[in-house]
């Protein structure tokens, strides 16, 4: 059982599933696991200086010959820097998040490197798409970390609609069930990131991993909607102080931004549970053990299987 | 083609479809519609007095013979006595929104109502379950009017897990796809409100309908996540008004209130567009014709069929 779909064509793998480019998380442990189970394994370049990504792609070659992918954060003050280390490593993926790409794309499509940008909304995919983008992971806002406003449901099949590239849902998926239903959508692909949280081969610190197994469905929140940040992390002392913040009269932007810097290092690297960013997505209410990437995908693609049969039987009835 | 589920069974429909509980909206016209095209249509019971539902009720029954439902929004200071009218007029299904309806549902029951409350978690699912519901609509934010936190991805599958009697899915479901979806994440039928703003049948004022038309990917928002009462609705000038004051410093929650008193019925009915509350699920960018409530259904569950048969494509590769 492969899922053939035009992404795992583009993307060179087995199973039409990338793991999401978490800043902090996605290092080359986690990555290498990944694309070595047959998905594709991501490094999010997040803020970190262009020698540390560089660094980070020879591991994952050390530990994998499959392909892999970079994450670029578009904001980071070193984007520009490693769009062209992408570039000299020939990294086969790259995915952008956090603005537009565009000027990049001509240069990576010319190395032969195939572009992913993560987008929210139709508007961003058809731009997307003009620039030369080889397809558009589409994100619903209960993913974690930065969101959008719209929800999986809504945006997929949107996004379907108005471009010809394939499409990846992200938000939402957490197993088999959530793999048909973004099939089901339109979708070719899906990018998970809260499941990879609780993999063996994820370097979150224990305390951040254990917040991810006793997260309840309702226990995510919401940081920064007034701010025009929003960010889905599990509830927490920082997260209800900024919560109560933003609901208060007079909310004091600097003393926020004074409590989220720094907050998801602390979180991913210190284990720091109440004052830490403990980036989430709604469906950490799924997800109950600890498991080695591979076995995560390959129990997640057989539950889609046995699912997609299902829908089999209530055609017949 | 019809779709057997425990919901159609427990209906007594040939659909797995409600027509949702809208405000101001769901009168018998479109109830009856729906109820004739074999889904459920329901009456809103909204804020309305308990003789104007009971006319509702006998007037839907003038017009079809298959089986309705009366929404109760248990807020209502007529809820009591609109319990007691639904038990009166033996009205075939009751759906709930906005409480807890555990005191009523003994009766209900030994009078042989159908009782399906609407939920936004699993602790609600789990408790509406034990107290005697019969179903549970699992509503996602991406849901027009009054929404919850999680989105549907997210709740249905943790809602399946957490209950035994059937699931159906309220939000993000605007065509085939969204019902295929709905059935791979384990719900056995689904609730639609948005599509019916557009059936020739509702009875909104053609503004408001022309506004759902108009309405692109990212033209709903949310008002009152400050106040503790979300509505997801269409941006207009009276949403922009209340999310500005929602994020400027001492939001003022008696100005606001004062905005949306009346803001619903002023859409509704007077077709104010701008200073009404359009109330509209996250779809809205997805529906682009008024077209009758039997063509509606028969529309989505051919899209649903062929969406499905599409999965065993998938399964094939």
């Amino acid at each position: 059982m492969s899922f053939q779909t035009r992404i795992t064509k583009l993307l060179k793998v087995q199973y039409p599933i990338i793991q999401g480019g978490m800043a902090w998380v996605a290092d080359y442990h986690i990555a290498s696991a990944v694309s070595n189970a047959g998905g594709l394994g991501l490094i999010a370049a997040a803020s970190a200086p262009a020698d540390f990504v560089r660094d980070q792609i020879r591991k994952v070659r050390e530990l994998t010959d499959k392909p892999f992918g970079v994450n670029i954060m578009l904001m980071s003050p070193y984007a520009a820097e490693i769009a062209q280390v992408v570039l000299e490593e020939r990294v086969p993926v790259v995915t952008t998040g956090a603005g537009n790409p565009g000027k990049y794309i001509p240069g990576w499509k010319e190395a032969g490197i195939t572009v992913i940008p993560v987008i929210a909304s139709v508007s961003q995919a058809i731009r997307m798409e003009r620039a030369g983008a080889d397809a558009v992971v589409a994100e619903g806002c209960e993913a974690g970390g930065h969101i959008g406003e719209l929800t999986t449901m809504a945006l997929t099949p949107q996004i379907v609609d108005a471009v010809s590239i394939p499409v990846l849902t992200a938000g939402g998926v957490a197993d088999g069930r959530g793999i048909a239903a973004a099939f089901m959508l339109g979708a070719e692909g899906v990018q998970v990131g809260t499941r990879f949280l609780a993999a063996e081969e994820c370097n979150i610190h224990a305390n951040y991993k254990q917040a991810v197994l006793d997260c309840k469905d309702i226990g995510t929140t919401v940081t920064g909607r007034t701010t025009g940040s929003p960010v889905r992390c599990i509830k927490n002392k920082l997260a209800r102080e900024i919560v109560a913040m933003e609901k208060k009269a007079g909310a004091d932007q600097d003393e926020m931004e004074k409590l989220l810097t720094g907050s998801l290092r602390a979180a991913v690297v210190d284990g720091d549970d109440k004052m830490g960013s403990l980036m989430a997505g709604q469906v950490a209410g799924m997800i109950n053990k600890i498991q080695p990437a591979k076995e995560i995908i390959e129990e997640m693609f057989a539950e889609t299987a046995k699912v997609l049969s299902g829908a089999a039987g209530l055609l017949k009835n």
